[in-house]
């Protein structure tokens, strides 16, 4: 009897072990094919990254330019971080209403599940009902929630892990939500409208302290931050006029980086329970509107170093750890190619830019306080600053000229002939600086406002547009738009429960996917 | 004793299943993310479909504008069958000099797993050494081959399965090695110089045939084709200038349809050893070449149609059976959005093209050739035609210019005067139009080939390319380039193994795959 039972049992463990090693492995392998559920162990640190903007075009820019830094035409060497995770996959990001999304829409759908209208955080399309956070849900597990950004805190993007808003722009309405939240860690940017639109309300930031919110603006009180710190307001005390950090092309050393707001997040948010960290990588998408290609890769390069931040972490806890990071549309329309260079790139060119579209505008703007209008502006008085931060040339037209042809022979391409017009500007680039120029002197209100206007400038400073054009088509690159556009976005991921990131799905997937590995109820 | 023994087997069972659990799954896990090894059951029949140019931006667009005929701004119910595979990766595309590769470099990586320079076909880059294709490689196990593809047969992606030459454009030897191939099924374009370059050489058909191939150039010959025919070169009876299929969008009915192909060649290939078939989709790319974006969206609908060929084959042999769909680069740096539309689309405008870029430039010849020079030519001749083939109309400048102004006013714009000028060719399309048409009504080789020129028309007929950038804008879609881009490519796959093409990876390791998964060995 007791033998029978014995063999019973190997009887039924070897069947059990043919039935995991065929439907068990399997059951990973189907599910590694395209599905949202898994049963694996739960992570105890989540990392979410959202490059805002970011996309394949701007991810294979930063890797081109990394590659051509060394030298070479291929970026086999030049790997960011995040695209060496062992997982990929690409989300779709159309929202309820149009097949091209905006960062509140995409922002809710990653952050709930939910496809909305443009400009609505974390509500339906009736904006009536109020949608729950992966984040809202992981501080109901008892997990400590950091939420940073780049940009403001308000801004959409990280609005979507704790507010619900019918609109964006309701930033003092938004402030509050985050005052209100229990988050553990909010860092980045400052607040957009913190005493209200019209100036007349109490701060937000007041109002987030007597909720037991610590705000901190200094980097002496920031690098004090540790594990014992909560509830943790952490601006950087070097913001732009948006509120946000300065671009990375800027260098900047005063502030407080992206990376260092990553760091001190792990420090502060590392707890028994765990935790959820969103970083938003706000301003690939701001260069992306202004079509500045020296300054998208500059930001995607400096996201990649708070991306390794978190890897740092995952290597030490490998087993506890998922980090992922995506975009939450592209912008600009950016293509690895341009109509005037063929099959030819020159990202290296993009080196000799060391200013960002925005501080190259404010440099116009004096040009223009100082008392130059489009009459007596000249193009000249601007050659030198084009020069240092730029490095563009001026070159008299006749000698661009016979250069352009001999580099552009047919049969015989002269590479000396092109190397010497390499960084110069031709005739028609001096043109349409001119033109770029007298719309600069005007103020704003008084530009141009026709369709033609609109395609070359849309609605930035005119001459700096037309230098990030001539930039951006110099090293071989084109955009089509100055809005988002609406081809799909990568999704990279490494750690426990990785594998469900592969695939072709939709943004809200993101958030199926997440909480399925940490194991939240959805409503 | 035995008590004891038979504990021990229990023990080593349960701990096998801890094991097989653990690391059994795990190592499936590890193998679904990024890998390009494959232990599972080899499928016997395998195709791999290549839409030459065909990038998500060329996908996308094609979705949204199915999306949009279905008056819905979401593309949820209008997924091609390829983007619907549970498995889906992202693969890199630069070649051995290049960032952005040609269609010869990408075959070639494709086909045999080597970087090599552009233009060069299955050889190394001092093409010296000669690669072997994963066609040749199957062949030589047992298995049947097809090469199928909507261009001439002898274009470069089709060649990197059969031929080994230092350049793509040595088209009679690459005719000449397709005769000499052994495999079993070729079928699609034509040849594009069987007499060699100066017409001099004995016809590469005839070649073929003393080689025991049958050249087929009937429908009723085709439709007789099936399993017991063999060495087949089967051509469609209707063919373009450059011995390719016809556009999709110019529905012909008289040819054979890539999808006849594809189906015929599942009929003829099918035997006990398998088939790998090789299908090209080659148009998409000559499309984006053009900045065509009306003609590309129907090329990759009418692709999606040789694909469901297949799926539905796969639908019956589920078990043997993979299908990989992925493209060697994108062409035209397709943006879906544009400057001039911001956040809105207009797939549906699209649906008013009935013709390409290449039919219509004929009828520009045609009236060039009716004595019009550029002094006389009048664009008011042409309207009638544009509008008939393009759906655009002509409107006096101060209307369109009224209307505009109403449609775009930033605080409440008029969706009639938007709905009225949605066709409506604006001053400025008009202005373009007239200086196309009189570079138009030159010879090719007397019109202008300056900067602007190449910026403009890049090569193309001037009022062609004028007439799809119109419609690519009016669309909400843009265009930076006449070549192909960086971009990665997606990878799709459906069957046995597919769960290994998930990741990001290089297009060399999609061979590397495919080699695994058919258990082939390589040098």
């Amino acid at each position: 009897m007791k033998n029978k039972k014995i063999w019973i049992i190997v009887t039924m463990c070897v069947l059990m072990m043919i039935t995991s090693l065929f439907t068990g492995c399997d059951t990973q392998k189907s599910k590694a094919a395209n599905t949202n559920t898994y049963s694996g162990k739960k992570p105890k640190y989540v990392f979410l990254f959202i490059g805002d903007g970011m996309a394949m075009p701007q991810i294979t820019a930063a890797e081109n330019y990394l590659g051509k830094l060394k030298n070479t035409n291929t970026p086999e060497n030049s790997k960011l971080t995040f695209t060496q995770f062992p997982s990929q996959g690409m989300a779709t990001t159309y929202d309820a209403g149009s097949f091209i999304t905006d960062s509140a829409s995409a922002g809710t759908a990653i952050a709930s599940g939910n496809k909305t209208l443009t400009g609505v955080i974390n509500m339906d399309k009736d904006k009536t009902k109020k949608f729950t956070s992966i984040a809202e849900m992981a501080k109901k597990e008892g997990m400590k929630i950091g939420i940073v950004s780049s940009v403001s805190l308000d801004h959409a993007t990280p609005a979507s892990f704790y507010a619900h808003q019918p609109t964006r722009s309701n930033y003092y309405d938004i402030e509050l939500e985050l005052g209100k939240s229990d988050f553990n860690y909010f860092a980045g940017g400052g607040f957009l409208a913190s005493t209200g639109k019209n100036k007349d309300k109490s701060d937000a930031f007041e109002e987030a302290k007597k909720n037991g919110y610590r705000v901190i603006n200094s980097k002496s009180e920031f690098t004090k931050l540790n594990s014992k710190s909560d509830k943790v307001i952490a601006v950087s005390p070097v913001l732009d006029n948006e509120k946000a950090l300065p671009y990375a092309i800027n260098k900047n050393t005063e502030g407080i980086s992206l990376a260092e707001f990553t760091q001190k997040g792990i420090e502060v948010l590392d707890n028994d329970k765990g935790f959820f960290m969103m970083i938003e990588g706000g301003k690939v998408d701001w260069a992306g509107h202004a079509n500045d290609a020296a300054t998208s890769i500059k930001e995607v390069i400096s996201y990649d170093e708070s991306i390794q931040k978190a890897k740092d972490f995952y290597n030490k806890h490998k087993d506890e750890t998922l980090i992922i990071v995506t975009g939450d549309h592209e912008t600009g329309g950016l293509g690895i190619g341009f109509a005037g260079t063929d099959y030819s790139t020159f990202f290296d060119k993009l080196s000799k830019q060391s200013i960002s579209y925005d501080e190259f505008t404010k440099k116009v703007e004096d040009y223009r306080k100082n008392g130059h209008t489009p009459e007596n502006a000249k193009i000249e008085d601007l050659l030198p600053i084009i020069k240092q931060y730029y490095g563009l040339e001026a070159m008299d037209a006749a000698t661009y000229n016979d250069l352009y042809k001999k580099a552009t022979d047919s049969k015989s391409p002269d590479k000396d002939a092109a190397s010497k017009i390499g960084m110069a500007l031709s005739p028609k680039d001096m043109d349409d600086l001119k033109t770029a120029l007298s719309q600069s002197m005007l103020e704003s209100s008084e530009r141009s406002k026709d369709e033609q206007a609109k395609l070359l400038y849309g609605g930035y400073d005119p001459l700096t547009m037309t230098l990030t054009h001539i930039m951006a088509h110099k090293a071989g690159v084109g955009f089509t738009s100055y809005a988002h556009t609406g081809v799909p976005v990568p999704v990279f991921a490494i750690g426990k429960g990785q594998e469900i990131f592969n695939g072709y799905y939709d943004n809200t997937d993101i958030f199926k996917k997440m909480t399925s590995i940490l194991d939240l109820k959805t409503e």
